[in-house]
């Protein structure tokens, strides 16, 4: 059994569900290493081993892939809620773990009033909470991801130039990362020059660079299914003094939020002393989003860092940590990278240059 | 007022609903022209102005983007559901339609235990019928995507040869999209050759192409949000006897399948078709997917082209027509177009080649 399913099954038993059905593919991929393109269901058990059951058309995959499941091919005219249904009587299941945040309202409806399962039980805290700490094979992946991350900046630095479109320079990085071996692009490449840098989710537009745009680079690469997050933001030629006190400052407070993160601090007192830091250089009303949040399979997973999370900083949880300034017709600032928290304190998993002036 | 909100608003009208609650971000971006990156939740009355709510950080593009719409920000520490809830109440909602399709288990939970909001309706069709059938201006667009598309296939065949893994082919292609205007991909890029050609799902791997490789070319681009879809099979060199039947008889069976796509026909007996020639020619059994979906902003939407479908098909319906045989340890083909139908036909808006040997 893997090490993570054995994990989530104490999880079971101390909470006293007799059974948990998995119907987020990212979460079956995570329990088994197998990831859906359409739809997969997975039951975990207390105590036996877990049943997962696959399209057709996927059946091989899931074979090659999810070693520690019992698995079934769902038949195109088979109906996988009432042969899941028919499990759950057989082990006498009377509460069912779910997914709440994942799962639809119809897919639910249908469970209690067509399909008449036993009590559905919110659970997709059990889920997220396991996520949130990271197993070694995952920092693994996570790292190399940030490799690709950190090719992609490099690559986006070489190919910003006077008179380019932005899109087509989130192209060439894009073609760079997948070069690297990135799998995919986690989220759009985030190319934002000029007056668009001071859109927090701006991302790449027909907008052409001009000389002495500040631009914010934001990217991430996929390995192994695993996201990776980065931000740099460069001025293209000579910085202007309002320009390069903004660098500055978001760099600063950059870099002290990531040595005030240590195990054991609230994630949300990190964000507060940020705040604090940027209203007494008057910016801290500039600063919409939050300053950080996990990554992982998803780009955006617990622990989250903002004033409003409840999460307190633990070994190995992997996340960002990204200011970000954004003066309405002047121009943003937002610095990021993805780190891993160790004992011994943070580590820097993206490594590109935090180079200003190109 | 625009187009789509007002037929949206003689459905309500129809259905006695008092207000729907929009949330799923491609349907708000339907009926707004505004897309958020986090979240949006827009409130549409049969008789009065809609009302859009907006992060903060996503407020001015909203005001240069929703044109027919009050907008409202929502601040950092307010509660969206809360002021929805007042502007249901002021207009006296009873019924509020809900997309159970995508609403998550716990927003509903939440709405209906601590938000005591009027009655909730399943109310995904309503919108899912809507964007079935397209307007002049969604039908350009997907026109656009599927030019990218044809673009993406040209680069393919040109960048495919021996000893080149998958992935590096994948990666030039969606550099050439994004390079033709491609805002993004709209799904992982598929290159699938050899043994892993008979993966219905198989995306792109490390895998190194072969000569003699039957190669699955299946890619989309997106232009103005909406998306295309297309599929070519190639092989590397001189195709044997068997490959070029295949072939053969994959492409026969989709230009007859897309002859057969005439307003007014069930989608079901269209698929019903391509399975009895596939019968025939004793395929049958390896053609495990359906014949076609709709697309849109989403990849696959209404109509569904399969024989469990009950859409008829109706004009402006844009979908695929993809027949595909996969046959274990020999390899698979599958040919895709995206086509718009017009009262005089289906039209193919995907235009790249049928080339086989390259």
């Amino acid at each position: 059994m893997s090490e993570r399913i054995k994990e989530f099954q104490k999880t079971l038993q101390k909470k006293e569900l007799d059974a948990y059905l998995v119907t987020n593919t990212t979460n079956v991929y995570y329990f088994t290493n197998f990831f859906s393109r359409s739809a997969a269901y997975l039951e975990i058990f207390p105590g036996s081993t877990p049943h997962l059951y696959v399209p057709e058309l996927e059946y091989e995959e899931a074979l090659s892939r999810a070693k520690f499941c019992e698995i079934s091919k769902v038949e195109k005219q088979s109906d996988v809620f009432q042969e899941i249904k028919k499990d759950l009587e057989t082990v006498q299941v009377k509460k069912l773990g779910i997914e709440e945040t994942s799962m639809n309202v119809k897919t639910y409806q249908d469970l209690v009033q067509k399909y008449n399962f036993p009590k559905l039980e919110n659970g997709s805290d059990l889920i997220d909470e396991l996520r949130k700490i990271k197993y070694k094979d995952e920092i693994d992946k996570i790292k190399k991801a940030c490799q690709m991350a950190d090719n992609g900046i490099a690559k986006a630095m070489e190919a910003i130039e006077e008179g380019k479109a932005e899109v087509q320079v989130a192209g060439e990085v894009e073609y760079a990362m997948r070069k690297a071996g990135s799998e995919s692009i986690p989220f759009d490449t985030i190319i934002a020059s000029g007056y668009r840098s001071a859109f927090p989710h701006g991302t790449s537009s027909d907008k052409k660079i001009k000389q002495g745009d500040l631009i914010i680079i934001d990217l991430g690469a996929k390995y192994g299914g695993y996201a990776s997050d980065i931000t740099r933001t460069v001025v293209l030629g000579a910085p202007s003094t309002r320009q390069q006190e903004l660098f500055d400052t978001v760099l600063n407070v950059q870099q002290s939020a990531i040595k005030a993160c240590l195990v054991g601090e609230k994630a949300m007192d990190i964000e507060e002393q940020v705040r604090k830091t940027l209203t007494e250089r008057k910016y801290e009303e500039y600063f919409v989003h939050s300053l950080g949040h996990g990554v992982g399979l998803d780009v955006h997973e617990l622990p989250y860092v903002s004033v409003k999370s409840k999460d307190v900083l633990v070994e190995n949880n992997v996340f960002t940590i990204e200011p970000g300034v954004y003066i309405p017709d002047f121009g943003g600032v937002r610095i990021e990278d993805t780190l891993v928290l160790k004992k011994e304190g943070p580590k820097i998993l993206t490594r590109a240059k935090y180079t200003f002036e190109i």
